[in-house]
């Protein structure tokens, strides 16, 4: 089965950070060269590279770049920290980057970021019924997380172990994640899919065309309140309606034991011309759904139940 | 307040039916002629004319043009009824002309269905609490219905009275007729609005934005079971969760007696390629919104409240 080469999605050279230009996909495959760290902020901060765990990594490489070029690292740090602000991981990755900001230790977090995306998905098998009709939204692939997928990684191993039948891919608007980025990957590794509008999940779900709805998260607080891409709440109270289980799959840098609930996690607000650029619009890029709406969270170190504020801050405070 | 000139979204002309492009809004407005009932089919089939009223109104157009042009009425009749499968104000409409298939017969229809709207907006007052945030999905304006809109003439006759604050307007994917076509009539009517993806209203309902959600529809079953445009069950069962209103406005020709539920509505299901030409994908046009997540309906006759297999089959009746 194909796999995104992780070097392929993002990567650092001699005097540049090189990323798949993710938004021009499917059309094209370019890649987009970043000479310093600002310009990997750009890249960031305009869905070049986008993905919670892929922006860690790609700030990460960023920040090698910058100490290669003998750029201020304060500066650095704090242009790549400011390019989004609801993923969590692009500030672990930069914490975890400030005492050896080298290129071998911005390797290793990727590669550990692709080993975790391998342990989400072994940990998830046990979550998906046999011949399941998998929904999920937005991109948590190989995309997004430098390799191998969050949500879609564990989507990925349960198809690989016979138990994954059809995905349904949420388009995602209003930058269409799903209908461009998700599909492409499927498509390329042969795994049967379908792109559905994001109001159409509902009715899917009414006829009974869906089993288990599994996505990704940007940050998930203290108690289990987990901010994702927009429409993910909206699928996690149709979810709850229907009976269904919505599983998060996420890496422990996505935790955020700073953030006790939801309310403290800040909501990117992106220009209203993404959603229409001829009359008023909002763009909200994430949402926050409840934990009470959250059947399992899915870490590289196991699966996490309700009450999540039992094991969510013990393991974050373990990986750190 | 500027209004929509009925003759200018659709009108007979001697030699053809003149409708108003809505596939070429809001960026330009172009009008299409159709010189007989097959080409008057295929400006409902491909939505250059589109809403169930509206619809309707188009169909008796091209009844009495095919009168007219001394067509086979029978395939006139067959070609139009097939042009679309959901609305059921088509079939009424075709019904309607059949004795006296004259232009004269297709104008009062018109007319009477901008009438009608008018009452609905009337009726519908009551329901608006005063400085509503009104959410509305698809376009149910005056461009669905040939002059003042069900859901949309609800909306801004209840703006008149003073009770609307703000229209949060879902774009409607995948044709967006709530981002090309609402806006546009709110842009002209000068009601505060602002687009949002579909997957965002629970994420404002969740915040507190919304009061109440107000759709038309495109058939409804004699249990009040009410099909509209894909998209709005999911925002029944969202308003339901948060607590909010959700109000169908449709006239009376809307109301099938004969679907005894929505089992019994006929859902189309459009080219795949509307949603995406690259990958696979779904396409269906319409959902069905279970009456017991209907809040209350309302018609050019009153407002109906649950149960509603008490009252709508008598309106239906009176009706015809």
């Amino acid at each position: 089965m194909p796999e995104l080469a992780p070097h392929w999605i993002v990567r650092l050279e001699d005097d540049a950070v090189v990323v798949l230009d993710q938004r021009r996909l499917p059309a094209e495959e370019v890649e987009l060269r970043c000479a310093n760290a600002a310009e990997v902020a750009e890249a960031i901060r305009t869905l070049a590279v986008r993905g919670a765990p892929a922006i860690g990594i790609a700030a990460a490489y960023g920040l090698a770049l910058a100490a290669a070029n003998g750029e201020d690292l304060d500066a650095a740090q704090g242009v790549l920290l400011a390019s989004r602000p609801t993923a969590v991981n692009l500030r672990w990755a930069l914490d975890a980057m400030r005492d050896d900001p080298s290129r071998e230790r911005a390797e290793r977090i990727h590669a550990d970021e692709v080993e975790r995306c391998r342990a989400m998905g072994a940990h998830a098998l046990e979550l998906f019924p046999a011949g399941a009709r998998v929904l999920t939204h937005c991109n948590a692939g190989g995309l997004a997380t430098g390799g191998y997928g969050t949500a879609l990684g564990a989507v990925r191993a349960a198809f690989e172990a016979g138990r994954v039948a059809q995905v349904w891919v949420g388009e995602t608007r209003p930058l269409l994640q799903g209908a461009r980025l998700t599909a492409w990957e499927l498509e390329g590794l042969g795994i049967p899919h379908a792109v559905i509008p994001d109001g159409a999940a509902a009715s899917f779900m009414a006829r009974g065309e869906v089993d288990i709805v599994v996505t990704g998260a940007d940050r998930i607080a203290a108690n289990g309140d987990a901010a994702n891409k927009i429409g993910t709440y909206s699928l996690a109270v149709l979810a709850a309606h229907h009976e269904l289980p919505l599983v998060v799959v996420a890496p422990t840098s996505t935790l955020d034991p700073t953030a006790r609930s939801g309310d403290e996690i800040p909501i990117e607000e992106r220009d209203p011309a993404e959603v229409t650029p001829r009359f008023p619009a909002r763009n909200p890029a994430f949402d926050v759904t409840p934990a009470a709406l959250v059947s399992a969270i899915v870490t590289e170190r196991g699966v996490h139940r309700a009450p999540y504020a039992a094991s969510l801050p013990r393991e974050a405070a373990a990986a750190r």
